[in-house]
């Protein structure tokens, strides 16, 4: 993908704007007409790049899954493994909603309401994805059990589930309700959670390596 | 709403057929013309009963209201005000979605992804319903304080924030990865937490009045 030849601009161009549009209008409502309106190019020369519409949704997927891995995954690998990245992936992840510049808030929540009733690769590519950071949640607290940083009776699926829940509801609240404060509530719940999960040890762990900058970027 | 003449009859009908078809392909997926086609029906027939088509969406959620109220109100009434009558509504809501024959899941968790970012009436409507419900909740656990049933630190507000996340989070977690286990997550999870936040006397409370046939139907 290091390539910047004048049809991978293009590509990457169609990309952005339909990304635009389906937060706003969901996956479904890209039509290549309007796309190509927008951008100044004919039709023929849009299927050009996407031979498909459903080419296109699977190239916005895949750009998402993209900003997610930027915005959440370096500042796992600088944490300790165990409940201090667990907590630190949950915070950006929890950050990377809040602030993202979508009108439709978190593209996979969107995405996820809007297809799991549509069966076809785009729907399987979406869970896919999802299940991908359910289960590195899960994987991460379960080494943090394995660290004894968590209590003996710790079930890191249920603790997963939990946390996991907590950023969706904000990212609803935010995105129904305009609720302001549905962040810092997500943020309160999943400290609490893993602080009342964990082990003297795990604790110590929880607040050692928090970086402020996370929170506050 | 008690009458029952033809053209209520008729009336009921659409909206009975809108109601699926919008838990599957969305309220903006409701077309006059394939309602009118799949009832058999002129489409002038059928707009005689709807103006427009926001105003079917609008009929669309008030059927959702209606039924929402019906399977989870009762359970209720019948309970004791506070921690009690907290965790029947709650169940009864997890089983009402858990077990919703609407191919989509809980209507209004597909409506609000749907609709959040579409200004208009149909948002608004979406917004007040389930804001209304979300208020129902934090008002159920203020009382359940203000009766002694919950430590003197907790906060309502939070309180219903977590067990609301964990239901929503359970239709999303069925609904993309068909996870059984998911609703029975969401109700550990809601037991645990107001297990948690409650005093002793909370604690009898919760035990108490927690009828069985209300989780096993």
């Amino acid at each position: 993908m290091k390539s910047t030849s004048k049809g991978d601009k293009t590509r990457h161009g169609i990309v952005s704007l339909a990304a635009d549009v389906a937060t706003a209008r969901g996956l479904e409502g890209l039509t290549v007409g309007d796309l190509a309106k927008s951008l100044r190019m004919s039709k023929s020369g849009l299927f050009a790049h996407f031979g498909s519409k459903e080419e296109l949704q699977l190239a916005v997927i895949e750009r998402a899954r993209e900003q997610f891995e930027q915005h959440i995954l370096p500042a796992g690998v600088q944490a300790e493994p165990g409940l201090s990245r667990l907590l630190v992936l949950l915070i950006a992840w929890s950050d990377h909603i809040e602030h993202t510049p979508h009108r439709g808030g978190c593209f996979f929540a969107a995405a996820s309401a809007e297809f799991d009733d549509r069966p076809g690769p785009v729907r399987d590519e979406i869970a896919r994805l999802t299940s991908l950071w359910v289960d590195r949640l899960i994987r991460e607290a379960a080494t943090a059990k394995s660290l004894g940083q968590l209590r003996p009776r710790a079930d890191p699926r249920q603790i997963a589930f939990e946390v996991h829940a907590f950023v969706q509801e904000a990212n609803w609240a935010k995105q129904l309700h305009s609720d302001q404060h549905a962040f810092k509530r997500a943020r309160r719940a999943i400290r609490a959670c893993l602080h009342r999960e964990a082990t003297a040890r795990g604790r110590r762990s929880l607040y050692v390596h928090q970086p402020k900058r996370i929170e506050n970027p």
